[in-house]
C-alpha cells in the first residue's frame, strides 16, 4: 500500500474538517483506494496556539520553507483564502512538483488559468473542487460528466449565507438587518458580512463554474454583481403575490457565440426546483444539450462537507499523478468560436414604484417603458386612495440597459416619489 | 490529436442517442478533451433495416466477431440490455483487451463484480455511469467524489416510469391502471411494464448503487421488492392528510454492520426534497458522514440523457486507459468488518384498513400491534356511522416481520372486512 504525505497550508475550519476526515476514514481509504494518506506538515501562523483538536504538535510549523524544500510532501492543500499570500505559496509548490488542491474560490477566480499553467509545465495537479459549493461535487461533474455536452446555462444558489438571510426573511418575515445580525450571532455570517452580502463570494464561484462550463476564461470584472441588501419584505411579499420565490442567483448563460455572467437578487417561479433549496443548502442547476436539466444540491460550507471535497481532490490527484486532469479554455486560444461577454443581458424585470394615486399615472409610466422598448407583461396596484401608493410591474423580457434608461426617466416624473426595486425574474 | 475508434453492441434508443452525441459534439469534444471519437461498426441484428438516422451503410454488421477481432477498436460500448447474449459478448470484448461501456442495469447488478474481474485482468475498463439514473452521474460521484465519506444512506427516485404514474395518479386523482394505459400509449411505459411496475428495474438499480456505496456485493436476492400495482387514489389521498407523498423508493442503509436494500412504495414528507421530484425525473438522495446529505437530480431516462452518459464513459475511458477505475468491494474480501445482511429492516408503517363501526374495534386491533411490540404514532377515524369504514394508522418505527405477523393476526379479525394496504413511511 502506498502512503501519499500531505501538507497543509493553514489549518482553519475547513483544513480542521478535512483533518479529522483524513484521522477518521483514513482506514476506510486505504481500504477503497489503496492509499494511505498521512498529513505530514501543517502551516500555521502561531505554533503554540491552544487548538480544539489533538495534534502531534511535531507536525505544525511556522516556515513555509519546511513544506516547500521537502521533496516527500507530494500535495499541498491550501486553506488560506485570498490572493496573496496564497497565490505565491501555490506557485512555489508547484513548482517544487507538488501537486496543490485548494478551496480558494477568490484566487481560482483571478488567476486560476495561470496557476494552471504553472501547473501543467511542472507535471503535477491543480484541483479546486472546494472552491464551488463546499461538498458538492459541482467542478467534477463539469470536468468529467458533461465533456459530451454544450453547456447552456447555470443557476445556482451558491453562497449560504445569503441563501439563510433571503430564506428566513421569507418564512419569517423580518428585515434583512434584523436575520443578519441573527446569523452573525449564530455564526452563519461572518462579522463583516460583505463578501457574502453584497454577492462577491458568489462572483467568485460563478466565474470559476462558467469558465469550466464555457471553455472561456471569464474574467471577473466581467461579471454584473448585485449584493440582497436592497432586498426588503415588501419586495418578498408581492414576488409571492406574483408567484415567485426570492433566491441569489449566480447565472451564466451561452447563447450563440455570446456569454453574460451575473449575481443578483431573483425572483424564480415557487415550483422551480431551486425554490425548494432553504436555509444554508447550496444548488446548482444545470442545462446540456444532451443530458438536458440537472441539479446538484448539498451543504455548500461547513469544515466537514467542504473537508469531503478537499480529502476527494487528493484522492483523486493521486490516482491521477500520471495524468492529470487540466480544464482547457479552447476559445480565448481561438481554436474554436469567439465567444464575445454580454453586458447587456437581457431578463424579466419585477418593477417596485411608490407613486401618487392619480389618474393617468400608469399610463405615464408605461409609456416610458413603452419608448425603451420594454413590454409589460403585468401590473399589481394597491391600497387605492392613499396618497402614496405601491406599483408593481413585470416585464416581458427586457434589455439591462433598456430597463435603467427607463428607470431613468420614471423615477424623475414627479408623480413616482420611489423607485423601491428593480429584481430580475428568471423562469 | 488522438483518435479513439468505438464500436457498438445494438443500436436502439440510447446507442442512436451516443451516435448523435458524437456526430453533433465531436469537434467540441476533440477541442476540449483532445480526443476524436469515431463510431466504427455498430453491431445489428438487421443491416438492412430502415433506420431514422443517417448512416455510412459499411459501418453496421451483424457478425460480433468483426467488432470482437478488430484490434482497432479499443471502445465497446454495449446496448443490448439483459443478460445473454450481453454478458457473452462483454466478457469476449474484456478478453479482446477493449474496455466496455454499458447501459445495462440487470447485467451490472448480476455479474459486475465477475466483470469487473476479468475487465482487470485484461487491463481495461468497466463504466457504467449510464446503467443509473440516466444522465445523472451518480456513479461517478459515488465512486470518485465521495470517497472520502461513509455512505450510511441512499434514498433515490430511479424509474421514471412509476415516478410518472404515481405524479400523475397524486396530481390527477386517477387510477393506476388508468395512467398506465395512457403512459404505454405516449410511450412512457413498455408494452410489457413488469420490469418498471413491479420495481425489478429500480431493484437492479440500487443493486448497483448500494454495492458501490458499501463496498459490498449486494446480491439482487437479499433486496426486498414491491411495486407500485396495489397503489390506489384512497392511499395517496389518506397520505396526503398526514402529511405525506407517495414514491416508489429504492433505499440502502447501512447501520453498523447491517445493510439493508429494499425497493417499495414509500410515504415521505411533502417537505421532503424527493418529494419535489416528479413526472420522470430521478433523484438519488445521498448521505454520507463527512459531505451530509447530497441530492442529485436529473432525467433518468432518453436517448440523448443516457447517451450522455455513455459518451461521458466513453472520454472517461480514454482518459484513464493506463490506469483504469474498478471499484472495491473489500468487505466481501474480508478486509474490514463483515458486512450483515439485514431481512428484517425497520420503518415507520402506513396501515390502511376498513373495518365494521363497532365499538372497541380500534381497541382490538391496536391490541394485535401492542402484541409484536409496533406502537402507534397515529390514528384516523372516518365516515363513522357506515357499515364499513377506513380505519388509517401510522405506526412509530417498526420491524417489518413484526408487522406482517400483527397484520396476519388483524386479518383474521372478524370485524376487519378488508387489510387494503400497508406503505412504509421514510423521513
Amino acid at each position: 500500500m502506498e502512503e501519499v504525505k500531505i501538507s497543509f497550508l493553514g489549518f482553519g475550519n475547513v483544513g480542521t474538517g478535512a483533518y479529522k476526515i483524513i484521522r477518521d476514514n483514513g482506514k476506510d481509504i486505504l481500504l477503497s483506494e489503496g492509499v494511505g494518506l498521512k498529513v505530514a506538515k501543517i502551516l500555521v501562523r502561531d505554533i503554540n496556539k491552544k487548538r480544539d483538536i489533538e495534534l502531534e504538535h511535531s507536525i505544525l510549523t511556522d516556515k513555509f520553507e519546511e513544506i516547500a524544500n521537502d521533496p516527500e510532501i507530494s500535495i499541498v492543500a491550501e486553506f488560506m483564502g485570498g490572493v496573496e499570500p496564497a497565490k505565491d505559496y501555490i506557485v512555489s509548490c508547484l513548482m517544487n512538483k507538488k501537486t496543490v488542491v485548494t478551496a480558494n474560490k477568490e484566487l481560482i477566480a483571478k488567476h486560476g488559468l495561470e496557476l494552471q499553467t504553472v501547473a501543467r509545465e511542472n507535471g503535477v495537479g491543480l484541483y479546486y473542487e472546494a472552491s464551488v459549493a463546499g461538498g458538492v461535487p459541482v467542478i467534477k461533474i463539469l470536468a468529467e460528466s458533461l465533456q459530451a455536452n454544450k453547456i447552456g446555462e447555470i443557476m445556482g444558489i451558491i453562497n449560504g449565507t445569503t441563501n439563510y438571510i433571503l430564506t428566513k426573511m421569507s418564512e419569517e418575515g423580518r428585515d434583512f438587518s434584523d436575520v443578519l445580525s441573527e446569523a452573525q450571532k449564530l455564526g452563519f455570517a461572518e462579522p463583516d458580512p460583505t463578501a457574502d452580502i453584497e454577492g462577491f463570494d458568489a462572483m467568485y464561484k460563478i466565474c470559476i463554474l462558467s469558465s469550466m462550463a464555457f471553455h472561456k476564461r471569464v474574467d471577473v470584472n466581467n461579471i454584473y454583481r448585485e449584493g440582497i441588501t436592497k432586498i426588503t419584505t415588501e419586495d418578498i411579499e408581492y414576488g409571492r403575490e406574483l408567484g415567485f420565490a426570492i433566491r441569489l442567483l449566480a447565472i451564466a448563460k451561452k447563447r450563440n457565440n455570446t456569454v453574460e455572467v451575473r449575481v443578483h437578487p431573483t425572483f424564480i417561479p415557487v415550483d422551480h426546483p431551486l425554490a425548494a433549496v432553504r436555509h444554508s443548502f447550496n444548488a446548482v442547476f444545470l442545462k446540456g444539450d444532451a443530458v438536458g436539466n440537472i441539479m446538484l444540491y448539498g451543504k455548500g460550507a461547513g469544515d466537514l462537507p467542504t473537508g469531503s471535497a478537499i480529502v476527494s481532490d487528493i484522492i483523486t490527484a493521486y490516482h491521477q499523478r500520471s495524468k492529470h486532469r487540466y480544464i482547457s479554455f479552447y476559445n480565448d486560444e481561438g481554436s474554436a468560436e469567439k465567444l464575445k461577454f454580454n453586458d447587456d443581458w437581457e431578463s424579466e424585470f419585477f418593477v417596485r414604484l411608490t407613486v401618487k394615486d392619480k389618474p393617468g399615472v400608469l399610463a405615464k409610466i408605461a409609456g416610458y417603458f413603452g419608448k425603451y422598448g420594454v413590454s409589460i407583461a403585468s401590473v399589481i396596484q394597491k391600497d387605492r386612495g392613499k396618497d402614496a401608493v405601491p406599483l408593481i410591474f413585470v416585464t416581458h423580457l427586457a434589455k439591462e440597459l433598456s430597463m435603467k434608461k427607463a428607470i431613468s426617466d420614471i423615477a424623475k416624473e414627479e408623480d413616482v416619489l420611489m423607485v423601491e426595486n428593480i429584481i430580475p425574474v428568471e423562469r
